[in-house]
């Protein structure tokens, strides 16, 4: 069992989940590979063999571009998220890309309220080990529930 | 400390939930050793010693036909559940097994609808370990509320 | 990459966690080094620059005291708590000391009823590291809610 691989898988699902929850989206996209896929479905579409995700992009641009969008939307956004994040499960290892499943949660906080459950399921995920760094070549986010807001206020 | 070993943990656990939660059930007695306990209990009953459990199973044949009851019970499955896992302890290791204390939380999901938290608690596990492989020898699943379902849909 | 720091500072998480889990609150004290600071804020409090926390020590004796103060409200103590957490991020280590983030959420389970999310938010941590044991210089707990109840009955 490669431990330097499992870290590094390790280490940019936490500061993947960091940089959304501390606010700072402009790092979020930096964690993907130029040319990758970013994809946000329901395990109920998948079952299904639907292809349509909720969102989907396919390069790092596109995903700036959502960053800028969800900037625009949420001025005054008085809401905060926590994602915690299940053991990634290395799924294989070619010599080129590592396959992963992780288990996630995220939770919303109202600021002077409560928290609640706002997202759980699992990202399927594809890396580029470079040393020991991972990059996503591709994550497809699949949310347990079918009733996932469209208007989704931050990355999953 | 032993880095192998906790990973090998680490590794079991995380594909352990991962077969649970995609509902692969006929996977999850292999987690376990041939000749295995596994037991569900609350922690108001291991505080005061009563020994009889919600579940209970002294062999890896128990739990495949368990898993045979839950498929019959629940053929209109519409909900979905997930496990995140905390970090496991390693409490000790004598060459031959090793325990280990890990705490759970279970969501469950209406398809269509919200995420609720369906149960917390802690594992209490003894590992067999051979290479990089780790096997049940024991879980004691320890709810922290007395309020279970006898019912339950899913191994815990 | 170092993995026996990333182990290390892994394993005092979970030690802790399990620590006050499971009630043993007397041991809680011993995961900080003597001469240490012990703070609960929230996010809103850290952006505004405010240094006041909801919950200030700047000794282990000063965290001894309140594990004394706690035992003498809760004597009646009917709930439980359970901490998951994700995995701690690096995020520096100068040879002295380590500084790490790590996210949190707290469950709390009435004995009988529901469990229901208690606290969610991130530890910034300051480590001494000896050897393979990790010790708390500093950690100053940051809640996402503001409204954080000041008679908290546990650690966070």
């Amino acid at each position: 069992m490669d431990v330097d691989l499992q870290l590094a898988v390790e280490r940019l699902l936490a500061r993947y989940v960091h940089a959304i929850d501390d606010g700072r989206l402009e790092a979020w996209p930096d964690f993907f590979s130029e040319s990758c896929v970013y994809k946000i479905t329901t395990a109920e579409n998948l079952r299904e063999g639907l292809e349509a995700g909720i969102i989907f992009a396919n390069s790092r641009d596109m995903l700036r571009d959502r960053v800028s969008a969800l900037r625009e939307a949420n001025i005054y956004e008085r809401q905060s998220y926590r994602h915690i994040l299940g053991q990634p499960c290395i799924l294989s290892d070619d010599g080129a890309e590592v396959r992963s499943e992780t288990s996630f949660l995220v939770m919303r906080t109202v600021q002077d309220g409560d928290s609640v459950i706002y997202a759980t399921g699992r990202y399927l995920d594809i890396y580029a080990i470079s040393g020991d760094i991972a990059k996503l070549n591709e994550r497809i986010v699949v949310c347990d529930s079918s009733r996932i807001n469209t208007l989704l206020a931050i990355p999953l």
